[in-house]
């Protein structure tokens, strides 16, 4: 146990117990997701720390990006997930890339298939984490006892929820997806007609063909939530949880859920009372550019610069990939800056620049910048869509097809599959989205909706944080729905009650009808 | 013609359409309903005209709230629904009341049809009136020249959805109830196994029965919308729309709906992107009273005040209702305000003073009052919310009993029917809300969470309306759902070829099975 809780853990906690007259404002435990999830928990977190909360952070010991020490809140150190090798994204995008095999109707389902899978290999890791932390008695006490006001969690990693749902703190999610796809097929009604599954690659407008699909992708999802994601923790249910708790029904139990989407961006459909939309939240105007930076945003003369970011997980795409997109890079008139990691591409061309780390916000908010050439991750495009930059689109896994196809359909971006780019392709796509204007003028139409708000999405999450404690909750927006099963949700047992009582009526009726015609008939006979 | 569209009101759409520049706002044409649903237009008109928007109002001439001049919109007179005499709600009332005769599970179902029916005459009358409007080319001509930026409707009235639709223009509903009932219904999913239908008088926790007894009332809906309101105005769409086109079509292409609506108030439910809830937004706090009014509230001492009010419609409660009322009234040690019209009841007390008119918000935002006895119609519920103020309730009809149910399960109001009151059980509930602390703290607590808000009802209306107007409709927020037909919408046709495939993949396997095995015993015969 202490190889996962470590001591000092213990002790910060029992502070927390100890001394709650400390804080001025409300405890909050928050339980975020590593990567760049983590950016859209740490700019909340600022905000609520500059408000006088008190925030304690549980983070894994060995995490890329939440650091240990901070300003802004406490850390306690708990095995969460096993700390992956650099590769593992890599070794991911290579089993993506190999889904090409199938015919092209099959290929979605392989991809989601795909990532599904290999988040197993968390889940298992997160069920036990849990397990052993739930187990241990001492920890979980301290817990209870720092008597937090609030739970705020990112519910693409499940120990938030868990732990949230087990010391009953009332709980906002700061969500896009869930491990079962897009946050929302959990909370509100989907009808299936024209709301596309999280990995189908589909719009909210689908022919015939379009549909099957997507009812067999929401089939899928279906599957893998009761038979991949879920049986992990059956241990940890059956120990610590009332029988009938899953996953599911905790993340039903949460009085706030602040989703990192905009009807700009998503397709419209269904949603619940407490769903905010807070898609964008991290945006901000512009900062002015290191010197240099600046130097050579304004070497672009008119022509202007083409910014490239593919994320923060995969450091490198294919190496034949990476030479066609110098090569083209090379051709164009305008400069590029390049986040890139690894070996130089022979084919790389004077006015290209090549650096570790970039400044995106910046880049994307600057006069120069002509378009930007991205992998599709939600906050680069919400960056986009903020700064009114096109897209090319160069998706590798996770939501990237789905988010790169919502700005497609919209007129917005370009997308060029990594598994079929060439020199040519990419140029044209390039100079397509510089030189043609209506790109550039669909994306500042979406960004003008998309500042077009009564409120900033910033205020509305820190407003909606601080009501459920406030309130102590939000029970009154949460549905009734969620307690029925799932016969009764759908009025099965009332359909099955209507039909035999109809049935029963019918079939009284057919057979006095019968008596009566045998009676006149006997009569009839006996007359004669 | 000329008896519906007087000549002043082509003047006035002449001078609209000649003179654009005159106006500093935009154009906004509103099509209000009468009663009580005018106040919640009027606030908003208010509220758009000091913002320097140009309001034209299209009212029958002999409206009974909404006047003909006004410095804050500019009228056109037009036939719409015909004058009802002082009786017809009365007449109404007597005809719900009749629903006693039968059993307690019908006369939900009962007083609904009641309703429905009575609303029939009023389609007749509004969809001949819209015929003879839309054949008046003149007259359309002149509306579609007058270049409006906003159609503002409530769309318990048809005329508006029709006109908004046939002009095309941007369509904001200010929407509480559609014909069919809750407007909820006609935009988003509804589950009916924990949304209540309107008029079943359920709540969002529902047993087998009420899920029955829910399912039903939703079918009632169904079958009095396609059979009931639809038809009258079949004449109007052959004639001026395009094919397919119906009020519901109608309703799904605004572009957003300002519901009347809260969940402090309103079960929990699926909603919509572009549904923006209002309610209570005519709320304010209270003003001064007028000298003597506050002198009779002062005069009541420690004991406080009862305010009593039945609405705009219903002149009169049956008489041995009014004098079991006014009997209860007189043994309490509370003074009361009672707003009544109609012969002065005999056991009528001291303490009790009778008023043609009463300041209703400003009294229940005054520290001496205790009770609020009311009809149960929704804008004096989201008064009694604001203001903290529980309620004793006598619903009389369309969703008095609804609303007042939301009320009572939130253990902030009881509730009398009409039907059987005496003076004792009214007593009885009287005493029990004003001693009982638990309905002043219920009532105080929905006060608390309805007034927690990052913006105010009224802003937000507002706002969303100059969004509309800002960005010519909002055709991101509306769903893509409402253009299927019902069977694709539901996924039938997806459904009936999936199950085809897989049928014919079962047969096909079964039928090589059965080929197999008898090619196989055909051998083992020969063998042996």
């Amino acid at each position: 146990m202490s190889a996962i809780f470590s001591p000092i853990s213990l002790t910060v906690l029992c502070l927390l117990v100890l001394s709650p007259t400390i804080c001025s404002g409300s405890k909050i435990l928050v339980v975020p997701l590593d990567g760049s999830h983590w950016i859209n928990m740490e700019v909340i977190l600022q905000e609520l720390h500059s408000r006088g909360h008190n925030i304690t952070v549980l983070r894994s010991p060995e995490s890329w990006y939440i650091s240990k020490n901070s300003s802004i809140y406490t850390s306690i150190d708990v095995l969460m997930l096993e700390e992956r090798d650099k590769d593992y994204y890599n070794r991911m995008l290579q089993d993506v890339m190999d889904c090409l095999k199938y015919p092209a109707f099959l290929q979605t389902f392989c991809r989601r298939h795909v990532i599904t899978s290999m988040f197993t290999q968390g889940h298992d890791v997160l069920a036990r984490s849990a397990v052993s932390m739930f187990d241990d008695k001492v920890f979980m006490k301290n817990l209870q006892d720092a008597k937090f006001d609030l739970m705020l969690t990112d519910p693409g990693l499940t120990t938030g929820v868990l732990l949230g749902g087990y010391l009953k703190l009332p709980m906002v999610l700061n969500a896009r997806w869930l491990n079962s796809g897009d946050g929302h097929f959990s909370i509100a009604p989907s009808p299936v007609s024209y709301v596309p599954v999280s990995g189908s690659e589909l719009s909210d407008q689908m022919d015939f063909l379009e549909r099957t699909k997507n009812i067999l992708h929401y089939l899928q999802a279906v599957v893998e939530q009761y038979f991949i994601i879920n049986p992990p923790y059956s241990v940890l249910f059956q120990r610590h949880f009332p029988p009938g708790t899953d996953l599911v029904s905790l993340q039903h139990a949460a009085d706030i859920w602040l989703l990192r989407a905009d009807f700009v961006f998503e397709f419209p459909r269904p949603t619940m009372p407490n769903v905010v939309y807070i898609g964008g939240f991290q945006c901000k105007e512009a900062k002015p550019l290191p010197a240099d930076l600046e130097a050579f945003m304004q070497s672009s003369g008119e022509h202007g610069v083409v910014v490239m970011s593919v994320g923060t997980l995969v450091s490198a795409l294919p190496w034949e990939v990476t030479e066609a997109i110098a090569a083209a890079f090379a051709q164009l008139p305008q400069k590029v800056i390049w986040r890139f990691v690894g070996e130089k591409p022979s084919s790389l061309g004077n006015n290209t620049l090549l650096v570790k780390w970039l400044p995106q916000k910046d880049l994307l908010g600057h006069p120069k910048t002509r378009a930007f050439v991205a992998h599709g991750g939600t906050n680069g495009m919400y960056e986009a869509i903020y700064h009114g930059i096109p897209v090319v689109g160069l998706p590798l896994f996770f939501d990237q097809s789905d988010n790169l196809f919502r700005l497609k359909v919209r007129g917005a971006a370009r997308v060029v599959e990594a598994r079929s780019l060439t020199k040519e392709n990419f140029l044209e796509a390039l100079t397509d989205v510089i030189e043609t204007p209506c790109y550039r003028e669909n994306i500042q139409r979406l960004s003008k909706l998309h500042r077009d708000k009564p409120m900033s999405p910033m205020d509305t999450a820190i407003f909606w944080i601080e009501y459920v404690i406030r309130n102590k909750g939000a029970a009154h927006l949460k549905s009734a729905g969620f307690s029925l099963p799932w016969y009764s949700y759908f009025c099965l047992d009332v359909a099955a009650f209507i039909v035999a009582v109809t049935g029963t009526f019918i079939w009284a009726l057919f057979f006095m009808c019968r008596i009566l015609c045998c009676r006149r008939s006997r009569r009839k006979t006996k007359a004669e």
